[in-house]
């Protein structure tokens, strides 16, 4: 319990240090087989890399207020490895290292609920949309499903309040709806939202990838969306722009291999279009709750597409893999660019092992040089590159 | 022509004799080599297959007043195996022996038209569908396409006046309009769309499968909605209950090969269920005209499922067909039954020549104790039959 204490805080410690990505962490901790180890390498492989100033890390005493932080808040900490970690989340790429969540975290558990599906829609919805958008999640919620959502104005409100209601008419009272916030996991947003986000914390589950008190800013949303996605095994768009969050979600939830289902709508709507846009590139067209789980393919366990990390995981780190990453760090250097390319080719055209080109990677990440792509593809960041040659 | 000119007469007095469907026709036709031989051949054919009384047939004076009619209403005749027959028509398993035509019969002819698109409907359409419908009719028809409708209220009427605006617009003056009745085709219906109705006999085209005079009935409809399909390419559902005659219409299309899309709409309105219905069972979501040309596949003549006849075209009827039906007759008869059977499967429970088959189902066709159904098969009439051991 303690070792797993000292663990889920090294992890706590990742996340929070300045400019280590969700995917950079968990490369880290698979090469030097803990988050512990990982923090105690981190400084030297950042300079490895080329790092000129040292990286900013978060203290153990600033990890430590935080999980005290979370706890006066009725919240807690759930970190990648621990098995309360949500299945569906770890299975995809850029899982977050670190979850807060405040509420009935049974909603996590996919064994005993009968999976989890997101609805999300505009914010400036329709009262039709939102009607679609209610009686969908509770019908789902009704069904033993966690229906999650973003807590957003229109579709996301009108999805959590259906699902509450629908979720008092689950006889096994496994439904519930699950509202992941851009923000810190004690911050309110939209204001209006206040009751809502009061009942969502005890009645529903809460769940933030930032540290509590952090005010969500633009480019928090598109993160939060991934998490969205991530938690499900399915994502309904009810009402969405040609170019909005919902369609980011749907992409995520593509990328991820999840299922997109969309409600149709006019085509005199704008607020449709974005649906409509969906079914005609694949996405399932659903009317109701039935239709979205009549159109759910297999088990839920078999719709997750594991992305296989380039490293194995728990490896232990080797010194022969730092004496090589030594040898074709310039090499890598050279044959990176502005444009993404796959680790794959970089590992062919370098003629190394894989652990070895994903440590000179990491070190180039760490030393903020590296920018990761989907789809397992990094570029250089040319503004922070030294002259290479 | 004088040849032509009664052969054409042949057909329609085969399409005027009661109870003689299309398939039975086309069937005759086949095996006599020409409709004259098969109107000749009749009165035998339908005694050998066991008729009680006599067939009522049309006679030669009835189907000369028929054409007059015609003329004097500004219309004239096409039957099957005329050079302007529709192409895309003459491919369905039950194409008419003969249609009536009034207006700009240039329509007709595929190879000048961009190809003929069915928009069909609801008749209590909502404003929304009727400005849908019309906005895609006239993008449609002001890039040369012929679109083809019902005439019915609601989306069809919508679907003319559009097509009607488009074509104004069609450069090479191709696009139009096609309304396939029910009734004759002088008969307006329904009664409020008079000036449509002088619009459509001038500047679009009317066609008929029935005679001048006869007044729609119930089972006209269906009967019409398969030469709307059979006209046209592709089938466009813009509003639709699930029950509904435009539903009938896209099972057409399928049946005969074309491709069906329907436009999209609210789960909550029940107009939009059955064309949200299509979708969700592989329709292609339209919004717009430009959607619709987008979603043609290939080139106009490679979408044609072209049914192929049992019999060979224009095979010479031969005195040991008719040597061998007598054989087998009591055979055929004992073999069928009230449920639908294959005709190849008679053929190889029967140990004849296809010809042969063809010659008995004839008889008992003409005789008024077979019915046909979709797919090549046949199924006995009960009551009609007497009893057979």
């Amino acid at each position: 319990m303690a070792a797993d204490h000292l663990e889920q805080l090294a992890c706590l410690r990742l996340a929070r240090s300045g400019g280590i990505g969700p995917v950079t962490i968990r490369d880290l901790v698979a090469h030097f087989g803990s988050a512990a180890a990982a923090l105690d390498a981190l400084p030297d492989l950042a300079k490895r890399g080329g790092r000129a100033r040292p990286l900013r890390l978060c203290s153990r005493s600033e990890a430590e207020d935080e999980v005290a932080a979370l706890k006066r808040l009725g919240a807690r900490l759930i970190a990648r490895g621990d098995p309360d970690y949500p299945e569906a989340l770890s299975a995809i790429e850029d899982a977050p290292p670190v979850i807060t969540v405040k509420g009935r975290d049974d909603l996590l558990a996919a064994p005993k609920i009968a999976g989890a599906i997101a609805i999300v829609g505009a914010r400036n919805a329709s009262a039709n949309g939102r009607r679609i958008a209610a009686d969908m999640a509770a019908g789902l919620a009704g069904s033993g499903i966690a229906v999650v959502s973003g807590m957003a104005r229109g579709i996301d409100t009108a999805a959590h309040l259906g699902a509450f209601a629908g979720a008092a008419e689950d006889p096994a009272a496994a439904g519930g709806t699950i509202a992941v916030v851009a923000g810190g996991i004690d911050v309110l947003y939209p204001p209006e939202n206040g009751a809502l986000f009061e009942r969502l914390g005890t009645e529903g589950l809460i769940v933030a990838e930032a540290a509590p008190g952090t005010e969500p800013v633009a480019r928090h949303f598109p993160r939060r969306n991934r998490i969205i996605s991530g938690l499900s095994r399915a994502v309904v768009v009810v009402e969405a722009a040609v170019k909005s969050g919902s369609l980011i979600t749907a992409r995520f939830a593509l990328d991820q291999g999840r299922e997109v289902m969309a409600v149709p709508g006019s085509p005199l709507d704008p607020r449709c279009r974005g649906g409509n846009r969906l079914i005609r590139e694949g996405a399932r067209l659903v009317e109701d709750f039935a239709q979205v789980i009549e159109s759910l393919e297999g088990p839920l366990s078999a719709n997750f597409k594991f992305h296989k990390n380039l490293q194995i995981e728990h490896q232990h780190i080797d010194i022969n893999i730092l004496d090589e990453a030594n040898k074709v760090r310039d090499e890598v250097l050279f044959l990176l660019g502005p444009s993404p390319v796959t680790v794959d080719e970089l590992v062919r055209q370098c003629h190394c092992s894989p652990p070895v080109m994903g440590m000179v990677l990491l070190e180039l990440d760490l030393a903020g040089r590296l920018e990761r792509h989907p789809g397992h593809r990094v570029s250089l960041l040319m503004q922070a590159a030294p002259s290479v040659g």
